[in-house]
């Protein structure tokens, strides 16, 4: 499918885009854009990245360029990269937050080269050694601004996502970043509250987690995310996460509320509420 | 170690605990107690129980009396039980509560055979279907006050906890309820309140599941248990649960406010603190 692609930012999404590209045979050569030497060093040893360029050099050979980094330094990363392809090539993110890049980018000559992708995976981990060949598989991406792209570059990056085993949907900008608020974003603000809560109370009782067992380990996992790819986020994402904050401390204030006037009938009513998700999550 | 033992309900708890006991030969009968007849079939099928009998035939035949079952109904059942048993037999349960449990024995004439017993594992399913041989191993266990029990009942029991691969801790009943409150209990009052929150904003907008990701998938898996099984627990651990919940809503609110006021060095803060956790998960 590719000659040469550019990964700029050798982590957990770049990687493991690059491993499962390479193994299905999707593309030869890979180039590696990165600031972090250690991540580039890595990366090489891991066969994620079979060279590293500097940003210029890359973009140049490339027939795709994927940009993976924090999505406050997407923007001006994606300005200086669609100032140096042709209209051969194509640039995609995997940013989190799709409403800002895209309005950011909107009058660019090459805009249409532009594809902008959300690949909805993740884990706690970050860095290239957290690349694993599984990423991705059954779950969504989405692509944001489709009418924006040339259909070329959209069926290209389709292409390659349904080959990593995703299912790929269509929405504005406005209406992921909101979509993503509410199925991922307030999951980790609930996870990095709930380790302040306990970390907390560990202050004045050491043996608290001696007893932490699967049910805190899953809800609290994603707590350990990075600040500096997460920050960005919520920074960009603020009044979509505000919203998704705001009713879900409502909804933890019923619980209180059932719990301290003993109204258990409400209690039983509110669980049985959530465990509707069954119907989502299997 | 044993030749019968009877498990009082016939579920995820009891049945990883027969199914262990039985493939590791640490017993040669196991007698299956339980109102809820599908659960006995489904059991006898699974061949986690060798035959279902009423309580007090279950008793008499048996070395050992496991019950796992909802917390209010484990404190009548058990008050049964221990009127039935001779000083020759041993009684224990599974409970995620202790202190209401442990009070309403304390005058028992037989409390010195009974163990109280949290072992610390558990998943989001019910059932005998749910019960797994894996279950335990590598967990933690809380004995509650051990001093009121015979030591060499005490002893039995932890034997057969450390034969499941669990770490045996001991705690007054007291400790035990508040530790649980903030490793397990939280955890699932916010795994249900984050269900509710997104199941809310369905109703407007159908789409929203399409995206939900890994991180949204672990924060709230914990929605789907069962609120027979939760609801007596958030009863009777009240005080904790609320302490618990109350420390949990300042912590978002902290994140709300970072948000809000756009105070982003707080913010990172904040989640620079999560992230402590990662010396307690791995």
């Amino acid at each position: 499918m590719f000659e040469t692609i550019t990964i700029v930012g050798v982590g957990l999404i770049s990687g493991s885009f690059a491993l499962i590209l390479k193994d299905k045979g999707l593309v030869k050569h890979v180039i590696g854009v990165s600031r972090t030497e250690s991540s580039i060093q890595k990366a090489l040893e891991l066969g994620i990245i079979d060279e590293a360029l500097p940003l210029e050099e890359a973009v140049k050979k490339s027939d795709l360029v994927y940009v993976a980094i924090p999505v406050d330094a997407t923007i001006p990363m994606m300005q200086r990269i669609m100032d140096l392809i042709t209209d051969k090539q194509i640039v995609a993110d995997a940013g989190s937050t799709k409403d800002a890049l895209c309005q950011a980018l909107a009058g660019h000559p090459m805009r249409k080269r532009f594809v902008a992708t959300h690949p909805m995976w993740g884990t706690e981990y970050s860095g290239p050694e957290a690349a694993v060949r599984e990423a991705f598989t059954g779950r969504t991406c989405v692509i944001c601004e489709k009418e924006k792209s040339d259909p070329e570059a959209v069926a290209t990056i389709e292409k390659v996502y349904r080959e990593l085993g995703m299912r790929v949907t269509y929405m504005d900008a406005h209406s992921h970043d909101m979509h993503a608020a509410y199925v991922s974003h307030i999951s980790h603000i609930t996870s990095f509250a709930l380790a302040n809560t306990v970390l907390e109370k560990e202050k004045e009782d050491n043996a608290i987690f001696e007893l932490a067992g699967g049910g805190f380990e899953s809800t609290v996992r994603l707590a350990k995310s990075s600040p500096s790819m997460w920050l960005p986020i919520f920074k960009q994402n603020r009044e979509h996460v505000l919203d998704v904050l705001n009713e879900h401390i409502t909804q933890l204030r019923k619980f209180k509320s059932c719990i301290e006037k003993e109204n258990y009938e409400y209690l039983r009513e509110l669980m049985e509420s959530a465990n509707k998700i069954n119907r989502i999550i299997h």
